[in-house]
């Protein structure tokens, strides 16, 4: 894409409100807008790096035989009371509205009692099991405070997985199944090295449930991390029982800050039992069906990324969420150094690689700045130095690595690097 | 995708209370799932159509320029007092919410206000016009009655796209271009025969804005047809002078009852005027964005194809939009029969083509019912007939025609037809 028609403008400061780094640095980027506390639009940038890491979460779910649908904000009262999670003193975070006819609705929060009540339409016998829909899709959560920028919103894209099976046994196979779509996932973002398997608090059907925990400063729980073993505790549940269950040693832990970018988790019965969700198994018997959720919100993500991967001048993307993998800078205005950077524009695009084409009339160190900034992975200037020498300069964002290139290298080189 | 594993079930009624044929048939088909009365979530093969169609819609979008974004459903007051908005009297569907601080909230049923407040940031010099930014992104609207069911809902997708231009010459260039785009569109989801572009009431800034029209008994639009010139007239707007300006004959309209797919609309300064969007022109001099506003609804898209293009065994899928290309059907449980669907499967894999293969232990009765159903273009049936003659019985859903095919003629059959 020309960056001359590209709608979004960087700009030096974020609004003054604005108090998380993720945010601050995706709005001097142009690449989210603030509408209000805790609430982001995506400008083309920011959706071209939301929308990768929900194909990778979609690819990854699918791997494991999710099956995607889309199901709706708008809540009935009669769904939640089944569960006792309509009453406001109960759940804190709603969002509720009405109808004109006065009937009090509510913007969902999560999606267990709407789906539970859908799948009794389609769930019979031990044939329908098991089974894992998932979708992408907006959830609302009236927060007290809204501080973390898209790290944590009143209003953001959730990606939720439920799991149905016939019993624990199958549930847990499919359980562990999806810690290592999550483990993939993270690793594909970029995340992995930063990212501990956690132990948290479980529910009825079991003693932890587990959340992914990804390392940052301004993480919001604390955990108490195993490096060697890849493992950590939530603060909430660290107990002398606990340690000796996962065979920890208190004095090998340390104590971080991180952020909660995923989280799954053993429903049981929890919730087929009030809507009576059951099926036939082969004896002709009744079963109430094993459940199991799996969260991850992309926008916390991308924010995690924003937050823990970035320098003091700007953005760092992973090339598999990167907007553009190629900022392509033309500097100076000599026709023919347009004509090459032009030329090596539609050499990269008929490769298919997403290039952004910094053709606008502005200074060299003004373009410079944009692109730490912006955070694209690779850096090809063309200029007159170019145009003499043959040779194009490519910088590495992440590690600021230069590299003289020639013309017939170039090709091998950026795709090498991807 | 294998038939057994796809989690939804067609039903053989649809809820008592579902009054439009297009959900009734999509509910009975498994597409869809009723939350409440103008309230619906997508199942696995109604999202694949729906997604489609979004497809569709960006490509046609981004060919004409359009940059794709993601504005937020919560929305600020302030935000909507400036156009006189926000007042429950003068628009009468919105839904509102309060922060925990009693702090009121809408759920924005359009963007028009939410968006040109953000331009606001990224427009200053001519240099930054014409933009045209789109979302494909959710509605809530607070309708008195929905019974028309994916055509009128009170959650729906809705993609709409505002144009900023330096004046009504350049957006006028533009609003043509986004015209054909439309067509375009329709063209493709399978509706150009049967929809109109259609004069509709303009606003300060235009005589009319346009609307697109696709004609179905069950429509809430009446509008005046000239089928011969392929335009129509909004009955709302039809009056003498309306006549003598497109240079139609009265008697020679015909009236007919449709549903408005598609409209596009002139706004010049109505938004930009109040949030003070202007921009610096060649000569330093302040002048006020002019723009326009072109949606179209998805679901609505969806629903009016189920509506128009469906016969009385079930729904009929333009090859572009449907949930597969081939239903493979597999009849009789013969191991011999069963390698060769499963080869056949895997060879349309292969090559690219989508496909359901129903390989479900029903009769053959049953699964063709479904088929019917379902409405997928190409049904192959593999038997144990086909295994004695090497012939492939394959079947048209939209013509009921039927053709045997060699093994060796049959992918480009498959092909072709698409």
């Amino acid at each position: 894409m020309y960056q001359s028609k590209l709608f979004s403008k960087t700009r030096k400061e974020a609004p003054k409100d604005e108090v998380s780094k993720n945010a601050e640095l995706l709005i001097k980027a142009g690449f989210i807008n603030k509408e209000m506390a805790g609430v982001y639009s995506y400008l083309p940038l920011g959706l071209r790096v939301l929308n990768k890491i929900n194909n990778i979460i979609r690819e990854e779910m699918n791997q494991i035989g999710g099956q995607e649908i889309f199901l709706t904000s708008l809540q009935e009262k009669e769904t939640w009371e089944k569960t006792n999670r309509w009453d406001d003193k109960i759940v804190d975070n709603w969002f509720k509205t009405k109808l004109k006819n006065e009937t009090e609705l509510g913007l969902a929060f999560t999606h267990e009692e709407a789906l539970t009540r859908l799948m009794k339409d389609h769930i019979r016998s031990y044939k329908d099991l098991p089974s894992y829909p998932y979708q992408i899709q907006t959830k609302f959560r009236n927060e007290a405070r809204a501080k973390s920028g898209i790290i944590r919103c009143r209003e953001f894209l959730m990606k939720d997985m439920y799991s149905f099976s016939r019993n624990e046994k199958e549930h847990l196979e499919f359980y562990e199944k999806a810690k290592e779509a999550y483990k993939n996932i993270f690793k594909r973002v970029g995340l992995g090295d930063k990212t501990y398997l956690t132990f948290a608090s479980g529910g009825s059907f079991s003693k932890y449930s587990h959340e992914f925990q990804t390392i940052t400063d301004s993480g919001e729980d604390i955990i108490y991390l195993d490096e060697k073993k890849g493992l950590a505790v939530n603060k909430e549940v660290l107990t002398g029982t606990v340690l000796k269950d996962l065979d920890l040693e208190e004095k090998k832990l340390k104590e971080v800050k991180a952020v909660e970018v995923g989280n799954i988790f053993t429903l049981g019965t929890k919730f087929s039992e009030p809507f009576g969700l059951t099926y036939l198994d082969e004896k002709g018997e009744k079963n109430l069906v094993f459940m199991g959720s799996y969260g991850i919100g992309p926008g916390r993500v991308m924010g995690t990324v924003a937050e823990a991967l970035s320098d003091n001048k700007g953005l760092v993307w992973p090339s598999e969420i990167a907007p553009f993998y190629v900022h392509l800078i033309e500097i100076g205005d000599k026709k023919e150094v347009r004509k090459m950077a032009e030329d090596l524009y539609k050499n990269l695009q008929k490769n298919k690689i997403e290039v952004l084409f910094d053709d606008r009339d502005l200074r060299p160190g003004e373009k410079f700045a944009d692109s730490d900034l912006l955070g694209i992975p690779l850096r090809i200037i063309v200029s007159e130095k170019t145009l003499a020498s043959g040779e194009y300069e490519i910088k590495e964002r992440a590690s600021e690595k230069v590299s003289m290139i020639k013309e017939k290298d170039l090709l091998n080189f950026v795709i090498e690097y991807k």
